[in-house]
This record gives C-alpha cells, sequence and structure tokens, in this order.
C-alpha cells in the first residue's frame, strides 16, 4: 500500500511518464570522470528533454491494477521506439568549427584532395568548366607540405589554365591564399603594395608572387564579391547536413559574423536551424552589434546562443604564422606574427569580459599561448566568477606554460587531428627540441586544464569519430606513425570522448542544456552501426551514423531518403 | 431542446467563451467603408486575440441549468476587467515612423521647440552644460523657416558657442544638416571639398557655409561616432514609449538598417519588444542582409516583420531637394533631386520585388511622384500578385498623376501634420498654381487610392491625435488658418481614423494580424479619456491615452506609475 501511494505519487509529478521513450538501445555515455553510463532507454519529454536513462539491468516498471484504474486507459508513453538493439551515443560536440566556411567550402572548389600541384591545377581547370557561370573562382583545401613541394605555389601556376577567371584559393589551415595575375590585378595589388601589419606577401624578386599570409589576404578578399544572403543559406544548409550526417548535433562558431548571424536566424525563423550553434561572434565590436550589452539568450529552444567573442591572436604553424618564443627550426629568421600586443590583447578581452562575453583566444605558437595565459591571470583579478576564458588550439605550449593551464578555469580547445595532419610539418617547424608542448592534450589534462575536443572544419573535415580516434591513438587514418607519435600526451578513448561532448558543451557554457543525456538535458543523441567503446581505432573512424536526434526529435535518417554527404 | 443543443454545440467549440473580457466600454471602431462600429466588450482569447466584440445592445448570454451543470462551475471568463464605461478604441497605427531616430532624439538635443536661430544657439549652449561628457553635440528639430531667417543658418553662428565641441545638428525633415567648424574639420570638409551627386553644400563664398543637403550630409555623418548596440538599445525603449504613451500599437518603420534590426530582435528575444513592427529595410541589399530571399516570417507573436524596402527617390520640400517638374516658385532655377534615373529606380524595384519585397518609395515632389508611378505602371506587368506598392508620401502630385492612384493597388502612404506644418513654406515652394496636388487626400481617395496616415516621427510628433484631427480639419493645433488650407481635400473623419489604423494595417500587410479589433485580429486597444467621435478638433487633440494594450496585454498604464513621455 505504502509502494503503491509513493508510486500514485510519482505518477502524479510522473516524471516516469514521458512523452516518449526510445527504447531497445545499447546506451552509451561518458562522464566527465572517464567513466562510461550503460543505459537500454532514453525517456523524452514534451519539450524533448530527457527525464530518464533507463539502466541496462532495470525492469520496466510495473503497475498495479489501481495505478492502472487511475491512468484510465492512458498509454504508458505517446511514443515508443524500438531500436532494435542498435548502439545509441550523445551526439558528438564540436567545441571549434567554422559552420559558414564548412558550407562556402561545399559550394566552391575543394583542394584538399589534390595531392601534388598538378592534381590541384587539374581541379581547378574542372572547376571552371563545370561552374563557367562564376566570374570569381574561389576554393579552399590546398596544403604545399603535402604536395612535397618546398615552396609556396605561385601566380604563375594558375595563369596558364585561368581562362580569364580571377582566383582565389585559401590555404587547409585557413591562414593563406593563392590568387592568380588577374585576382591581383583586380585587387590593384602591385609590387609597390606593402603588408598590411600581420600580414606577408610572398615575393618573386621585387613583385608579388600570389600567395597573401594571414592579415595580407585581405587584399584580395575585398575584391572578392560578398555572397548573397540566400546564397550564405545555401551554404548554411549544406553546412548543417555534413554535421548531422557525422554525428554533430551542437558546434561552437569560431568566429560569427553579422551576416552570418543572420543567416543563423532567417534558418532558426522559419524552423531549419536544427543543429545547435554556441557562436563566438568574429571580434569584439561584433559582438556588440550582435547581443548589445551582453551575450544574448538561448534562442530558438536552445539552438542559438551568441556568448563570445573570438579574437585571432597569431596565425597557424604551417604559413609560420604562428607567434613563437625562438625562430622557426626550418625558417631561423622568422618568429611568426603576434597580432597583437599584451597591452592591445588584454584591452580587447577586458572589452569584451566586462560585457561578459566569454573569451576565446586563438593561439598556436608557444609565444601566443604565453601571452593569453598571461592576459587570463591579469583580467582574472577584476573579472572573477565563472569566466571559462578558452585558448583555442593551444597548439604549442611551452612545457614552462602548462601549469598555468590550472588556473583560472581555463580551458583549451584543441583539435585532435591538427596532430595528425601536422605531424612532419610540426616536426620540420619546431625542431625535436620544442616537441614536448606540442599538441600537449594529456599534459594539458594533468595539469588541471579542461578539455575540450573539436575538428576546426573547413581546416580538417568535421568528423569528430576521426578525431576521436586519433585523440586516444595519436595515429592517423592510415595507422601513422606505428606506435603513435609521442603517444604518451594521448588521453584515454573515454576522456577523448568527454572532450568530444561534455566537455565542449561546458567550454560553451552550455552544460545545463546539452552534451551529456542527464535528466534535464535535451535529448540530442545518434544512433550508430558499432559500438565505439568495442571498435579497434580504424573500424572506429568507419563509424556509420544512421540517425541523429536533436532535441528528441529526428534531424537525419541516413535510410530515410537523407542523402548522406562526404564526411 | 433544440436551442440548448445548439447553445451546447456552441459551447464545446466555445468561441463566446473566451479566456478573457474587457467589460463595459464605449467601444468604438472605425471600417474600411467609413462607418462605425459600437461595442461594449472585447473578448481575448488565450493567444491575445480577439474573439468577439459584444455588440452595445446584446445582453450577455444566458445559461440555462443544463449547460452550467455542463461547464461544472468553470467561470465564463479567466478574467474581467470592468473599464468603467472608459472610451475603447483600436490601437492606432503609424504608417510612416523612423524609430530609432525617435528614440536617438530623446537622448540628443532636440530643436523643434526653437522659434528663432537665438533661441536654438542657447538649446544648444544648455546641452553642452548638461552633457559635458558627450564629445560630439548631436540634435534634430531646427527649421530656419519658423525662424523667419529667410536664409539657413551657418557654422559660423555656432562657432561661438561651441566650447571646442563638434555639432551636428539635423533639420526637422531630416533632409538637411548643419555644422559648426570643429564638426567640419574632424569630417575633413574643406573649401575643395565636393557635393557628391544628390547632395548640396550651402556655400559662404567659396567655402562650406555649414549646411549640407541630402547627400551631402554624409560628409560630416561619417566623422560622427556610430551609437553603441546598447545605446541603440536605449534608444529603442525610449521610443517604444512615446509610442505607446500616445496609443500607437504598431508602426511601419521606414528605413530600418541592419543594426536597427539586431536591436529590435534583442528587445524581442527578451520581451522586452510590445510595440508592432512592420519594417522596411533601408535599401535592397539590406533588405537581403535581413530577409534573405524573401521578407521574414511574423516573428515574435506578430511584432516584427520585415517585410518591404523603403527608397528614397528625392528629397524634402523645405530643403528645395524634392523633385519637381517645373523650378521652384522661390527658387526660379533650382527643381530638386531626383536621386535615381527611371531606369535606375525601376532596376531597384525590380530587384526588390522579384524576392516579394514590398516596395515603399519616398516621394515628395511632382515629378517624383510620376516616376514611381510610372516605374510601378511598368513593373505591374511582370510583378502580378497582390502588391501593395506605396509612395512614401506623395506630397505633391500633378493632378494629372492622380488617376494613376487608382491603379495597380497603389497606396499613397501620408501624413496629415505634413500638411499643417508646411503650409506657408509649400505655398512659398510651389506657388499658387501648384496647390492642387499638394497634400491631396481626398483626391487620392476619390481616384481609388488607398490612404495609409502616419506622422513621420521624429520629423512630426509620432502624435495620432494631432494628425487624426488635422485630416479632417486641414488645419494646424492653433486652429489655423481658419476654415481650413484648401478644406476641398479634407477627408472625413471616420476615413481619417481608419487611415491611422485598418488602413495603415492594410498597407503594411498586417490586415490579417490587427489593425481594426476583427475577432481572429490581435487585440491591440487603447483607452482614452474622451469620445473621439464627439470631441471637438481641438479637444480631439489632446486626448489623453490612460492604457495601451497589445495582444490582450497591457503594455502602458499612465495611472500606473509607468511615466508618460512628451507627445
Amino acid at each position: 500500500m505504502k509502494r503503491a501511494l509513493l508510486l500514485a505519487a510519482a505518477l502524479l509529478s510522473s516524471p516516469a511518464y514521458a512523452d516518449g521513450i526510445v527504447d531497445n538501445v545499447n546506451g552509451l555515455a561518458p562522464t566527465a570522470d572517464g567513466r562510461v553510463i550503460r543505459f537500454k532507454a532514453v525517456l523524452i519529454d514534451k519539450d524533448g528533454r530527457v527525464t530518464r536513462l533507463v539502466p541496462s539491468g532495470e525492469q520496466p516498471p510495473k503497475l498495479s491494477r489501481r495505478e492502472l484504474k487511475k491512468n484510465a486507459g492512458k498509454p504508458l508513453y505517446d511514443w515508443r521506439i524500438d531500436m532494435g538493439g542498435k548502439t545509441l551515443l550523445p551526439g558528438f560536440i564540436d567545441a571549434h568549427g567554422h559552420v559558414m566556411a564548412l558550407g562556402f567550402g561545399t559550394l566552391s572548389l575543394d583542394l584538399s584532395g589534390a595531392r601534388s600541384l598538378n592534381e590541384a591545377k587539374a581541379m581547378v581547370m574542372a572547376y571552371i568548366a563545370a561552374n563557367p557561370e562564376r566570374k570569381w573562382v574561389t576554393g579552399r583545401g590546398w596544403n604545399q607540405e603535402a604536395w612535397g613541394l618546398n615552396r609556396f605555389p605561385t601566380a604563375a601556376d594558375l595563369d596558364d589554365i585561368s581562362a580569364g577567371h580571377p582566383i582565389w584559393l585559401e590555404r587547409a589551415d585557413g591562414h593563406a591564399g593563392w590568387s592568380n595575375s588577374i585576382a591581383m590585378r583586380e585587387a590593384g595589388v602591385t609590387a609597390s603594395t606593402a603588408a598590411p601589419a600581420g600580414g606577408r606577401i610572398e615575393k618573386a624578386g621585387n613583385a608579388p608572387a600570389g600567395v597573401f599570409v594571414d592579415a595580407a589576404k585581405e587584399l584580395i578578399e575585398r575584391a572578392v564579391p560578398q555572397p548573397l544572403a540566400k546564397e550564405r543559406d545555401a551554404a548554411f544548409l549544406q553546412a548543417q547536413q555534413r554535421l548531422l550526417a557525422n554525428g554533430i548535433t551542437a558546434v561552437a562558431d569560431m568566429g560569427t559574423s553579422v551576416d552570418d548571424w543572420l543567416s543563423y536566424r532567417r534558418m532558426a525563423d522559419i524552423g531549419a536551424l536544427r543543429v545547435r550553434i554556441m557562436s563566438y561572434a568574429a571580434g569584439v565590436e561584433t559582438a556588440s552589434r550582435i547581443g548589445g550589452k551582453g551575450p544574448t539568450p538561448w534562442l530558438y529552444d536552445d539552438r542559438l546562443r551568441m556568448g563570445g567573442v573570438k579574437i585571432y591572436l597569431d596565425g597557424a604553424l604551417g604559413s609560420r604564422g604562428a607567434a613563437m618564443k625562438a625562430p622557426y627550426a626550418d625558417a631561423p629568421g622568422e618568429k611568426g606574427l603576434s597580432f597583437l600586443s599584451d597591452t592591445q590583447l588584454q584591452n580587447q578581452m577586458s572589452r569584451a569580459a566586462m560585457d561578459n562575453f566569454q573569451l576565446a583566444v586563438h593561439a598556436i605558437g608557444d609565444r601566443a599561448n604565453s601571452q593569453v595565459l598571461d592576459a587570463i591571470q591579469v583580467l582574472s583579478a577584476t573579472y572573477k566568477g565563472d569566466r571559462r576564458w578558452r585558448i583555442e588550439h593551444a597548439q604549442v605550449i611551452d612545457p614552462a606554460d602548462l601549469k598555468s593551464f590550472g588556473q583560472f578555469g581555463t580551458i583549451a580547445s584543441m583539435q585532435p587531428t591538427h596532430q595528425t595532419g601536422d605531424r612532419t610539418m610540426a616536426e620540420a617547424r619546431l625542431g625535436p627540441a620544442r616537441l614536448a608542448g606540442a599538441y600537449a592534450w594529456k599534459s594539458v589534462l594533468a595539469n588541471g586544464g579542461k578539455l575540450a575536443f573539436g575538428s576546426d572544419f573547413p581546416v580538417e573535415k568535421p568528423d569528430p569519430w576521426d578525431g576521436w580516434a586519433a585523440a586516444f591513438t595519436r595515429q592517423d587514418a592510415q595507422g601513422q606513425p606505428p606506435g603513435g607519435w609521442r603517444p604518451e600526451e594521448a588521453v584515454t578513448r573515454e576522456q577523448a570522448w568527454w572532450a568530444f561532448t561534455g566537455g565542449a558543451a561546458y567550454a560553451g557554457m552550455a552544460e545545463q542544456k546539452f552534451g551529456n543525456l542527464a535528466p534535464g538535458q535535451k535529448a540530442d543523441f545518434i544512433i550508430v552501426d558499432r559500438d565505439p567503446l568495442t571498435a579497434d581505432p580504424t573500424t572506429l573512424r568507419t563509424t556509420r551514423v544512421e540517425q541523429t536526434w536533436i532535441g528528441g526529435e529526428k534531424a537525419f535518417d541516413r535510410s530515410g531518403g537523407v542523402k548522406a554527404p562526404a564526411k
């Protein structure tokens, strides 16, 4: 009787009587401390929130006749889906990506598959032939390192295949661009054009050679026609489809422009925004233009929020734009570029922090990382509370600086596939002496820092499976190098998983909303074709996402006629 | 029995059982055909929509015992407010205003009360003394015509009272600006600065005299610091408060910028947007940036929609910027400026219309009005359907063109207080021969055109009572001139009322949403202290709005501690 009363009371508040159940699953979810929760069903309420994960061993509750009468034939759930024992995981969260760039990448020329300069040229020619109506040929993804070219490509390399089109192609890391002579002419760039602060023009003798690094990219970009808003929307939808197909249910968008924001809102206004976007505005002024006196609320049922500012402090390692304490091993005179002085950085961070914007500072080189860590220390004296200072990439850290990651709640937002992609290049740039603090995921954790993992798409593919496997193997998709590259910096499979889910949500101030399927969180999960905890790394990388659910609603179904884009 | 069944059926579908009732009112609402509906109560549903206006003669429905039992003690309404017989009217809709400019006007120097140059100078001095922290002194509202100055003011008039501040003051009509020498210096304007196309620099000998007309305003404005987003939000709230206090529940915002839009959305995201905004973007490019491939949906429970494009075709009459067919009577060499050629205008309108944006073209002079009417005729062959081409102001129409207002669904969006404010100036500018088509409200109606009335705030006060009285008297607040100015162009009291309510909603594509308290429309209404149909014009102008309700919720209450700003 007493038990029946308790049950009846439970029924009245009815947390167990969720509106739906995703049943008969091999449910797995990581925890912050490296464990795994196993469950066989997810109960979901009307608002798309998890009310309970039914533990694997638990029997379904039986109701007494009295209880059944009380509920008068009302079914236990409004809907039930039997997943036939398939594996269900929390949706992945990519802690660092560029949503619109991913979308535009799918609409423009993708050179990431080119294995040589000649292959790249062939792809340009094919693109021009296939898109004769596009005046400007724009694209992305080249990497002269992967071509064994030992030099940057040049305008001359493109001029004989230009067919009258201006051409502008961004490097894989986004930190350099390659133009033909027509593009330089349209942009008014000549031998007398000086590189702006924070930028470099590659030279062929006295003339610009065709590659523009970091801030110098703007010299050409200002001549490239801006996309129309409807093109932005089309690009967004392309990007979203790729994210959903890879099992990504939320993303930190690093460097949202006003026009990006307008596009997200347009899509959300008509119900087309499915993936959750934690937006970091492109600079302090943009953050204020969008958010006014502070972050926006969570909008569209927790699908969109502009909560922070992305600040670029240095460039990339590949283009030697990363700001290093000592010269590059393979370019003795060069130490890279820090775009901001200590004072400028602190001023910008301070302007954002005083309006309660979260800070996400891009820092690749050890000098840049030192600068941000110092700035965080200085600003933490003024801006107290839960600030969650983020360093984006934190790619090369002076080992002496590692302990600072354990202070002031600093978050290292890192990208495992950068390690596997950069390995050979990083060895060349850094030399053996500076590798200790490079891609040092485990050291960050060991020093008490917080990890959030992402892909930096479109620089790397928006593929969390690749990233996850790289994170605990330090090997690329081909299993190289054997035993892993500096395997002492690998994290465990479970730690990596957390950094791609709950850790990334925490880094985005979203852990109350989504990230690990805890009761009260949004029911963002994926159905996949294998168990990622028993799969070997190679098999893990080829996991197929069959369904992606966001807020208790199916947003992607591979079998449902939804075309699956490339990974 | 049969009747009881019918009643029971009515109860089940229960249109009469609204969630609330605003009872015991002297309810009055205009109709499109110049009649007046009288009602004693408004029934409002959960969504803030009118379910029924209870006619003045109707008794409340009596329920049978059976019906009462069926409803088991459920009250007839969830809430009931007894208004004690006060007058209830539909909220006013201002068909042409500038929301953010109204707000900034309240935060900057308001010169509209200055009756002489010396008074204006005294107000500048007082403002500088009261706001020493503001580097730039900006303001609005001067009108040299009202000062009997017979010339524009000059920089020299301000230089001796500048106290080191750059000063920039917009004319009442917004089509000219008056700067001091410091402002010109900061803006880099010298004797060699040329006026841009569509603009004019007033000269003192060879040097700029200090007044910049139409497109030339930009020469100074580019040096004025842009307001911060939080200042925009503060300005918006000021504007909204003034609108609500005057009984305005919806407004067509003419020339919304991207930053204006971001401010409206910020306010709406936190529930602070109360007034309904029918937004017309500042130009085609802005419309596309905001709306993408077309108008936005109605957002925030029908409080915000960007549905059209505002295009400026000419300037104002006061500054002789209005494009006339024949020279100004008081400046024989001048015919004003048409900013766009016929082809340019049609191209811009076509670009907007092909994406289904509504067109709202500013045309003051008879030449500009002819241009738009011709463009509408040309474009109507291509862009069919319900286009509702709007001409904003339609101030001086060649009588030969009047018949065109009856074609292609053209709407004349006119401002009655411009007539009373401009009267003497218009006579001087136009001479007696061209007055027949000036402020020709009745002729527009007589030719089958559709009227929407507004105030053009902050050019005139956002005061629909003034506008309403002017519309049927052709007299200003002082009753001048006796008998009215060209009284043959007055419309009836009821026609004017409709143009300020349902007509303005129709012009904004909103007549399904709000405008006349028809069942299904949003319950946007005001409680006022007198009956506007029996009040004489002078008394009508001083009507006090006691409460303003939007969507069935009280948004303003004069007695409720909500400070009432100036009219």
